[in-house]
């Protein structure tokens, strides 16, 4: 265990935007097609700054620090146990973001989001949430500086997964199933079919249209923008100053990406000694599903953010936002796109990415909690997977690398899919090229 | 936040036996009501050592310390936010418990325990489980020393509580609904009543009666008895090397007693300046639910440690071994006992009890949660309620005194409690003071 002192916390979010060899392709208006910034009047003009910004080093507001003391920094692992149960001279360490009272990374940027929009003089956000992870930490931010948060939770998950729902009400978050009677598009989809189970494009679309109808209102996204893997970069910022102490520097990092904020927070701080020509060897790898592979298997081509098309057009790797992928128990690596930032370092050829089945994460998961005892949620546990990939071939090698994992957080909400697990009836799904090349068919046209 | 460096992490457990002003009185056999050890086929030698030695300091074995740091040392946090917002002077810490990989104070023993038992090669352990928080420690424990758990889990909870029990598969514990086909006593209650829903005294009796009939099996027990006390003791010992590092001392320490391990852990390496007459002032306040108040309403006697009437007798106070407690959320907090140190010390008036009721606690628990973020578990609910009413009494006295809580863990399986107490479906259970003097009615005969 590798603790950092709370006074050595890192003051800055490092942005990686001062450091890319060519800049970031523009994000495009979803009806004008025309370089755009974030809708103005959902977003704090902090977060816009940020979004655009290349600024290599954006200070963390003192306020934000505070809330951040009362988990952070958090502490850099060595899974010695597992480095023995697999034989190997690799050095496996994992950074673990599970001890933060949400149990994920997401309140790092929730912290931050909730802060610009309560100074900026707004009362209340608004966002979606699936399973729960994203809108638990808003609302735990929420209570943190007195601002009032709505959540459109998905109909389905808000029935089948109440403990996230009493989690951001014991926050003092208001949560309302999707489709919601409080929205006109929710109004006319549950006159159309009041037993609509909802999905996270109505959701998106509810939390929207409520953000756009109210002065006092702005609403709040959980992973792939800039702004917020931005805030995340805190993460890697302690890892790089833990991994000094441990007189170590990775030769590969692992990490799980869905919208990609987990893993672009631990990785960015490290990508530039790889791009200044310090580290060239450094070896990044991305870990997506099977089920909804983005990178690997998805066109790098512009598209909507959102499944609703409202949101701005981004240039990503995707498989069409019109895609629903299957309906793995990894909920947070279902988005049918990826973060702008990390498809750009992919295209460039700085980042790796591989693909992975359910059933092979969730054994690496069982075997972790059998030796380190952490209980792993299911997004992280395909980092684990890769990991222990990484470190039998090193066992073969005999080369005793250095391996880091973004361990975004706990599954103490995912034990269900533990139990498919265990006894045997957990599935994969196949990569669903069929349904790809049809959402693929969908995507917007734009200007060359 | 102050961490605590692993490299100073204390290297032995406080045994205050060494510092008792009079000894403890004697444990009694059930049968002959003679003064007795633990049964040693059923505890590992050591265990029973250390359960009546009067060595003050009593090493961590190398191996029990290793694991210890794949989550130790634990945080202690100042609750900055708590504060203002109770807008006292006081100074409110507390130590964190819940980043454990269970979740709780559990390991802390468990692991000790699992380590002795395999050192004197046996290569099961049984035990018996209610909601489930003792047996995921001991699995964890199991699954870190490769040593085989076999928990009987009271059937009720078995069936309502599916999550504690996966937890405990998830690291490789064999889990069975007691009462169960696997033990003579099980299946003779089963034949009379197949749908019986088992009791804790049910469970206890099968994991007795499975480890007196195999030579390679222990049993181990969560709470009450001294070597378990002792095991905890890692925690305070902790906590005084924190709040040196804050320049504090505390004026006020509150923890929950249910078997009394928790607190006892964080309190016994404090008692000792107490003892010694260094801090005659240090006030130790001990909370109880009004559902069970051992302490505040129980006659000091002896009386069985389980319902059944098998393990030793013990000195304490106690509301009757027959007494079966209402179904308060604090499921941990329902023993009809106490640990006889804990009874002891106050018998010779070195710490104050308390009762409060649950609802009280848990608006206690969502005022945490919305300050400092952390879900608190239904028993650690009762430390926070106190706490803030002598912060709140500190306001009105205008008095700075440092207040410390023995926080034993998070909440995350507890919440279906928090969704009662939200919407206004949780309610109180008076003290039952006629179901309590039936049951002394049974209390033991035993020699003067």
């Amino acid at each position: 265990m590798y603790f950092l002192d709370p006074k050595d916390m890192p003051t800055h979010w490092y942005n990686i935007q001062a450091d890319l060899p060519e800049p970031l392709p523009p994000l495009l208006h979803p009806a004008t097609k025309e370089p755009t910034r974030l809708p103005p009047p959902l977003f704090a003009e902090a977060l816009n700054e940020q979004e655009f910004s290349t600024e290599r080093w954006i200070e963390i507001p003192e306020e934000v620090q505070a809330v951040y003391r009362t988990w952070r920094p958090t502490v850099l692992h060595r899974a010695y146990r597992l480095e023995k149960a697999l034989d190997t001279p690799a050095k496996i360490f994992f950074k673990y973001e599970g001890t933060s009272q949400a149990g994920s990374h997401k309140p790092n940027t929730a912290v931050a989001q909730a802060y610009y929009v309560k100074k900026e003089g707004a009362k209340r956000i608004t966002t979606e949430t699936g399973a729960g992870q994203w809108g638990s930490a808003l609302s735990m931010a929420g209570a943190m500086f007195g601002i009032e948060i709505k959540v459109y939770m998905v109909k389905v998950s808000y029935n089948q997964k109440p403990y996230r729902r009493i989690l951001m009400e014991t926050w003092g978050a208001k949560v309302v199933p999707s489709p919601s009677e409080d929205t006109e598009i929710g109004r006319k989809i549950l006159k159309e079919d009041p037993d609509c189970p909802g999905s996270l494009g109505i959701a998106i679309s509810e939390a929207l249209e409520d953000a756009f109808a109210r002065d006092d209102t702005k609403y709040s996204i959980g992973s792939v923008v800039n702004h917020v893997l931005l805030h995340q970069t805190i993460v890697g910022e302690e890892t790089r100053k833990q991994m000094e102490m441990a007189d170590a520097y990775p030769d590969i990092i692992v990490g799980n990406i869905g919208g990609g904020s987990n893993f672009a927070g631990q990785f960015l701080p490290w990508i530039r000694d790889k791009i200044s020509g310090a580290k060239p060897d450094l070896r990044i790898i991305c870990v997506e599903p099977m089920a909804a592979p983005s990178l690997t298997k998805g066109p790098y081509a512009y598209d909507f953010g959102d499944v609703a098309g409202l949101a701005p057009i981004l240039k990503m790797y995707t498989l069409g936002h019109t895609f629903i992928p299957s309906p793995i128990h990894a909920g947070g690596l279902r988005y049918h796109g990826m973060a702008p930032i990390i498809c750009h370092l992919y295209k460039l050829g700085l980042v790796e990415a591989r693909a992975e089945h359910q059933v092979a994460t969730f054994e690496a998961g069982v075997k972790f909690a059998r030796t380190e005892g952490i209980i792993t949620a299911p997004e992280p546990c395909h980092n684990v997977k890769v990991a222990i990939d990484e470190a039998l071939r090193c066992r073969e090698a005999g080369e005793a690398k250095i391996i880091l994992i973004a361990h975004s957080g706990h599954g103490h909400f995912d034990l269900a899919a533990y139990d498919e697990y265990l006894s045997g009836r957990l599935e994969d799904y196949e990569y669903p090229e069929e349904k790809v090349k049809e959402a693929l068919t969908h995507l917007p046209e734009v200007p060359d």
